[in-house]
């Protein structure tokens, strides 16, 4: 399965990003530590002419305006027209109407491959309605060694209403399509302290599919496995002082030099 | 007075950020930094909906445009009616037209608990004309130990005459209400040449306010101590071929780990 | 020729930057660290203004946008009128009708002094179509040891056709106006997993023309060598488990610490 990181580097797909401007630095870097590349364009004039340059798209409504909105939409009928695939990331999904609604629009595009968000932004776009605190989850909604049955059946039933592989994001990760759902161990508390790790895991979501687009349920959980092994990797070489500045710089750095070999030691995962 | 800086561990109060895209990523790492959680949003469509939401809002106009002038304005007005502290820093008033008028727009809506911002920003909304150098103060308006007892003395009008308390950062910090002015001598030299070290104490400001609404004075002193002291502390830690990227981080990084104990012992202040 | 470098210092100029915003932070901390001072502003209603304060302009298409366009228009015009220098980064052209006709628009206005762009990117100005791949250069396009005579010569006619200095930028870089040609060899392969070396690189260009507004062709080519030798500096102080976001960071340090000595020993250049 791991070869689908050795994929990235091989193939170096362009990764077309409409994203919020909080994250979009790291969202960048990590796309070229992965060994994609990304490019940044997010005016309706141009969207969709970037996109049918690229051979993948991640949408994320981290900062989302009226200006963007379209944007995003245009993009993601071109992708869907060229058959590219599309990530979204529904950030704050749930936290107002125009989040929700905005997923929701993209959704109906019918372009997206793989949603990632957190459990809240899921629930939200299965229910309608979510307990997101702002751009977190809601604690109340997160998945636990507890409910961890429960939690794969309700992911693996997100993806059939959604109609998109999914993948959900916390202390414990889930990326499921309707008949399988990967459960995934790997990350680190801290991780929660910097500000994007979502968003970043996102672009490696989008690269990884863009680089093996046959295999996208396998390239969803390994983009997820990649993103918490190297929270785990640059959290070991975190010196005392250190805080959450420099363990963002240090994950990207970790992305940069995680090698498959690596990632078939360290992905600790089952299959439900 | 230094629980104020544990409150915000104790309370992580959701902080909605309308700021400018050079320095957001900084300003939301070191909002998680501090023990607050960060959320930007800054349409007009949902700006009021996420201050709903938050604890408290910081307005900051360094990019400001047409567009998010407008989503300022709707979330200060949400905020006064829900009662939440907003912090307003008016980056480059008296640069230019905008700047002033529009710091001067949201001063209107008397929803603005502190203004923090350098000299000459601040000299601009008493005056309405200001030597602001881009976005940096002028050497004429700076506080120094020579005119130490007349800029205190500003200080406290500043507070009258903006129906605000008032933080005004430099070589020395001064943050006054009407009656009382911290003088505070943390920090060090080489801040000024990271870009938003301004913008991140803005953002503390509004997180201890935020977590100690009773106290916005002596909160808005901490917050300006604590910015300085890691600053310090930072600056310490770096190693002869490091620069101002890496203190950027480094800055962060102290604030990750910066206690109230740290705090008593190393601020430095005087009241008058 | 280096005492340009230390200019920068000494008149410190005020740099207006109307920018993207996936490597704005860079670009103004690397501004502060080579010595000049950063203001970004990007409304039409302040574009102007903004430049009028300002030493230098640097305008990048990087994120372009409907909003930010008649901005850049606006200030490029301003900047003419009061004869103040104005590096263009026309990110993209050639990947977008958007990008090359905003491009051509810019260079209409007749105000600027030095384009710094990829192959791809000053090929698309002068032909009206590019092979850019995204925001990256072709390999097609490339500078070669093999292509260098034809390259100068393109580089010159380049210059004379947009009647600008001609900064093309990558294994092997070329500073031309139409008599010379400076062919620099400075830089490290990875800096191109970084997002932004082309932004920040046009940042000190601007800077360096700001300074030493009477020879702009070695100021844009001081600035180029600088960043290249920070990509090297920066590389060798690398440690084995640091990626692309650290390299980032060290590079604007390494700017930070740069003298006109050491640029004097490191710059490995050839007039032809």
């Amino acid at each position: 399965m791991f070869n689908i990181w050795e994929n990235i580097r091989k193939t170096a797909p362009l990764i077309h990003h409409i994203t919020n401007y909080v994250t979009v630095n790291d969202v960048a870097n990590i796309t070229l530590a992965c060994g994609a590349s990304p490019v940044m364009a997010d005016d309706v004039e141009e969207a969709a002419e970037i996109t049918q340059l690229a051979a993948g798209l991640c949408l994320n409504i981290g900062t989302l305006n009226q200006r963007t909105i379209p944007a995003m939409l245009s993009a993601a009928r071109k992708a869907k027209e060229l058959n590219h695939p599309v990530v979204l990331d529904p950030v704050g999904a749930g936290a107002t109407k125009l989040r929700t609604q905005t997923a929701l629009d993209i959704l109906q595009t019918d372009s997206i491959i793989c949603v990632r968000g957190n459990i809240s932004e899921i629930k939200t776009l299965i229910h309608g309605t979510g307990n997101t605190k702002g751009v977190d989850a809601a604690a109340v909604d997160c998945v636990t060694e507890e409910n961890l049955d429960h939690s794969c059946e309700f992911a693996k039933q997100a993806a059939q209403k959604l109609n998109t592989i999914v993948a959900i994001t916390g202390a414990i990760d889930l990326v499921a399509d309707t008949k399988q759902c990967y459960i995934i161990r790997n990350g680190h508390p801290e991780m929660s302290r910097i500000t994007g790790t979502g968003c970043q895991c996102s672009a490696l979501v989008a690269a990884c599919i863009a680089a093996s687009p046959a295999k996208p349920l396998e390239a969803a959980a390994v983009a997820v496995m990649a993103m918490g092994l190297a929270g785990e990797i640059a959290h070991k070489h975190l010196l005392p002082l250190e805080g959450n500045a420099t363990y963002r710089n240090r994950i990207i750095d970790a992305i940069c030099h995680l090698t498959a070999e690596e990632l078939t030691k360290g992905a600790k995962y089952e299959i439900r």
